[in-house]
């Protein structure tokens, strides 16, 4: 195979951003210019939504508008009503998820609208429809009925309301708010891309977002956090010892889900926090194990490999602790990083180019066309 | 904004194929090595499909079971069944086709099977059940009913006996046929990447095409084939000269759709066929003006501004002179290109590597953070 510097495209840059920004050396992520750990914590997911939609940091009349904007719009349409029963019967919540959100576009009156007001206008109802899909799905599934959103909480309260069926504690929606800022937003990821090259067609939002979906889905991008979590049961479940399992499982050349990054090279920055929010969940509720698994898988993977805990990682061990289904851990994900696909797609808009790459020929050449009964 | 040499991935080598080749400079194709104008009315797209999918022209014998596969494999499932009547209510074709593709996989039998042979069947699946979604859609929005498929029929003489309802001349479905094997693949199209990134994430390969399916569906990509035939129609109605229309287009800065492409530097070797297809079914029907205007159109661009017709500007007079409903034109590209994607995906899984580009930040820095009442 000829030289291939660009392979999966490595430090190549494929578009310009003012939403997110990585310093891979330094471990830092800023969005719109502020610090991630000036913002998790102190900043909610409605406020961190509106800096990357609308571009700054709303003040109090501009987050209670917008706030109740999203509540408005939590109406999801017949089409995807309709489909719940069906995607609900087999299949996993990410599929289901990702035909839900392209059936939004056949009841949403701005379908036809791919203005920048009207792509807005949508940007803030699939951020708000998207955990209501979730919610939806998962009532259906479990054959629950779902409560009504409570007008008290906000996206990452409501969600945890009605996923288990009751209200969640103060702290409980402020770390899961928490985990929605830290996944909302991070430069070209592979979903965001997607999303990206989707819009550069200059297609429709709803299209971009699907794209984005189907992209989080991976494995290797968002299906991570899961995988994290099953290994931690599949580990607490045979009964070994968690660094025995993890150095057997790297001496069999096993990769370990939710370590190394193809841009930082040193802690992410959001581990630090989804690490400080599972210990404490730990601490408060004396379950003690998905945290104290993961803390001594983490170091073991650093001593034996100089791998760090990427965002996936510690998500894992806090969703589980929140009560959440580990298959809905990606479409946790998803909820979140919604905000920053849909931002993307609005600044793809505003200054386009199509993005259409080369490629690399490796096969065969000159093959002779022979009529089919010669073949 | 700094310098920004990969801005829109041209010239960048994203991924490496064995599928097809282009040489932009000499204005050829090559399918596996097979030269388009060797393909081209000799080779059925059933051939073509599996050329690409399966890695060789086939001989009688595997003609005969590729193609009683795809026709086995029409049954879209109960999902999409029940999607259709609700998907034709409001909305494009384009989008109800990636709401339909995506609820495929609720029925699809292999939809957990992510493995080599579990992603080949259902990529023939894809294929086979494409044309079958957008004929059921159109029987729907139009209140006929669904003629069933003729067995001595291949994929576009069906699709063209059940979306108008009348058995084609043999010559019409030729001449579909020959437009499917035309548009199947062409290396890192934009949805064709946008079905790699998504498949590098080691997603499904259901993902992967409904990620292709909204990106083709901008007017810079497969859309601009609908916007050809209505550039066609407002000309004809405002019973302008096609020169002087077209120059004054051009003189107020407008994009005429249809012409140009970010690799050929000469004539598209796709647009030679379609020319002389739509000069054909003008000289068998007698009604000439989409061709004769198209002609002369081109003829004008290529003067005053240098550019050639890509695939997009002759399939549009073809299409219509086939009887297709011009909203169905990009469906009717998605058709064949899921062949090409389909094989896209099959081959990112055999060497993957996750496509993360990199991005530039062009935003603010350093925003200090301060609490929402001090705003």
């Amino acid at each position: 195979m000829a030289d291939q510097p660009t392979r999966g495209l490595a430090d190549v840059v494929a578009a310009s951003t003012a939403l997110s920004d990585v310093d891979g050396q330094a471990g830092r992520l800023f969005y719109r210019g502020y610090d991630i750990h000036d913002i998790a914590g102190r900043t909610s997911f409605e406020e961190c939504a509106h800096l990357l939609q609308r571009g700054a940091l709303p003040d109090r009349a501009e987050l209670d508008t917008f706030a109740a904007e999203l509540a408005d719009a939590r109406s999801i349409g017949a089409t995807a009503e309709l489909l719940i029963p069906h995607v609900a019967q087999s299949g996993t919540p990410m599929e289901a998820l990702r035909t839900l959100v392209s059936a939004l576009s056949v009841d949403d009156v701005d379908a036809a609208d791919g203005s920048t007001e009207g792509t807005r206008r949508k940007a803030l109802r699939l951020v708000a429809q998207t955990p209501v899909l979730i919610a939806k799905y998962q009532a259906v599934r479990t054959g629950r009925s779902l409560p009504d959103p409570d007008p008290m909480l906000g996206v990452a309260g409501n969600f945890l309301l009605q996923i288990t069926g009751n209200p969640p504690s103060e702290r409980s929606a402020q770390i899961l708010d928490e985990c929605l800022v830290l996944h909302a937003d991070h430069t070209m990821n592979a979903s965001t891309f997607a999303a990206r090259v989707c819009a550069a067609t200059l297609s429709d939002i709803h299209s971009a977002v699907v794209a984005a979906i189907g992209t989080l889905r991976g494995p290797l991008h968002g299906g991570a956090n899961e995988a994290v979590m099953r290994m931690l049961q599949e580990i607490e479940a045979s009964g070994a010892d968690v660094g025995d399992d993890v150095r057997s499982r790297l001496g069999r050349g096993e990769k370990i889900m939710g370590f190394g990054h193809r841009v930082y090279k040193v802690e992410d920055p959001r581990a630090t926090h989804l690490r400080a929010m599972s210990r404490e969940l730990a601490d408060t509720t004396g379950k003690r194990s998905a945290y104290e698994m993961s803390r001594a898988m983490e170091l073991v993977v650093l001593e034996e490999k100089g791998l760090y805990p990427n965002v996936d990682f510690f998500a894992a061990s806090v969703y589980h602790q929140l009560g959440i289904p580990i298959d809905l851990f990606t479409p946790v994900f998803a909820i979140s990083r919604m905000s920053g696909w849909t931002s993307h797609v609005l600044e793809q808009q505003l200054d386009n180019r199509l993005i259409r790459p080369d490629s690399e020929y490796i096969g065969e050449r000159d093959q002779k066309w022979v009529p089919i009964e010669e073949r």
